[in-house]
């Protein structure tokens, strides 16, 4: 009742949903999620919500990104009291984010059955070698620096073998909160840019680690340091220890979230 | 006399001539030349030279590049008394020159009569645009954001105006040194991928702040605060009063220098 008072001077009972695409980036950021130790791109959202609105709401997000991760598109949704188109959600957003390297790169009015986690049917991560003898420059923060040739064929045959329905322990993160370890991988595509080598990878979801533990494998092939035959026998280990390291986190992008047509936007 | 004795305990009377392509992040300083207001690309090259191997050495560029301005290939020479091999020197400097934001990211022993600057015979530059509401995150002091949408079409017929043989006194700087206004301007080239639109320029040389002013013109053609004629115009008025304003250094990248074959490398 108190909701329909407040409707009549501005705000509205239905609490609108929105959708927004964040791009950010990761470094100097604890991640996504809250934390007591830095700065998360949730909190940091939140805040400027609070700044503009005066509203506490809470934003969900399509992942959990890791420390130093950056972000084309991690697609959030929030809940708001205040009655507010998306157009000035967005500009006004992306005033009290100046400076902080975030910005809402798209705002809609979402259906309220929008969920930007559990709607999500698939995600797709970027990951960022720069394959040359010369340090980066211009991509520093935003690349995995190796310099030791990396042979691209031999890193796309053993990525064949990761893709599907499999029991991806080896490539996950000891802390990874996920009740099971089968994931089916979509596709992993691997090209080169003159110095840049991108692995593209999309899943219906991810462990938690399991772009990064990947990427440090397929490295090793691609440098000659293990057999082609290594990601598949990492795989068929079901061990941590078996598989790669852990690729770091500034070469890692999360590039958007799928969901299905009819959740995309309110008509 | 002295230089052959040196020559026997690793020292070269030739003084062999090194050509290094120079990538940077231009933010942070002053451009390439040593100047009294802060550090240079120039100056902070000579002392990772100097910290390497004892010598004061002159460098030499292709072109001078503005406070702020980028470079992915700007091709430098030096002279060097001491005997070492291009990988070598390249490793080296990358070395000292770390968390500087430069990198060497190709080193070869050069021809004598190799000058970075006098044998150039086009240079090439690229400018960037970031046209969208949203601001910059990742490419944060890499490109010009421009909010308001962009025409391509109407650019790119502005921009075949200006390409061939010009008196280009209107996109000069007041503070150019150069002799005459006459530059040939051998192509511009201007494309979008997604939210980027980037501007490619060819030219034996270039006039100080040239593509800048251009770019800065094009931009009110795009934007549609001037007619396709606007640039045609201003090229004719022969007035830097005439054009657009000069567009941001953060936005502008020294590409390549081109060299006549039988310079490019010591045979």
């Amino acid at each position: 009742m108190a909701f329909r008072l407040l409707s009549a001077v501005g705000w509205d009972c239905n609490l609108p949903r929105f959708r927004l695409d964040l791009e950010f980036d990761g470094n100097g950021y604890v991640g996504w999620q809250r934390q007591k130790n830095g700065p998360s791109i949730q909190e940091t959202l939140e805040t400027a919500i609070f700044e503009m609105l005066g509203e506490r709401a809470t934003a969900v997000s399509a992942g959990r990104t890791d420390a130093g991760v950056h972000a084309l598109a991690l697609t959030v949704h929030i809940d708001l009291m205040w009655t507010i188109s998306a157009d000035r959600l967005q500009a006004g957003l992306n005033y009290y984010l100046q400076a902080k390297s975030i910005a809402v790169v798209e705002a809609t009015e979402a259906v309220d059955d929008f969920h930007a986690r559990f709607a999500a049917v698939a995600r797709h991560y970027r990951y960022i070698i720069l394959n040359r003898r010369a340090p980066p420059t211009l991509e520093q923060g935003h690349v995995w620096h190796v310099p030791r040739p990396l042979d691209l064929s031999s890193m796309q045959a053993a990525a064949t073998e990761l893709t599907g329905h499999h029991d991806f322990t080896s490539f996950r993160a000891s802390e990874c909160q996920a009740k099971s370890p089968l994931k089916t991988l979509t596709s992993i595509v691997i090209e080169r840019k003159q110095d840049l080598i991108s692995f593209k990878l999309e899943a219906p979801s991810f462990l938690h680690h399991q772009v990064r533990n990947i990427v440090g494998t397929l490295k090793l092939i691609g440098a000659g340091t293990k057999p082609v035959g290594f990601a598949k026998m990492a795989l068929h280990a079901r061990s941590r220890s078996a598989a790669g390291p852990t690729a770091p986190a500034r070469g890692l992008y999360f590039v958007r979230a799928e969901y299905p047509a009819n959740l995309a936007q309110r008509t």
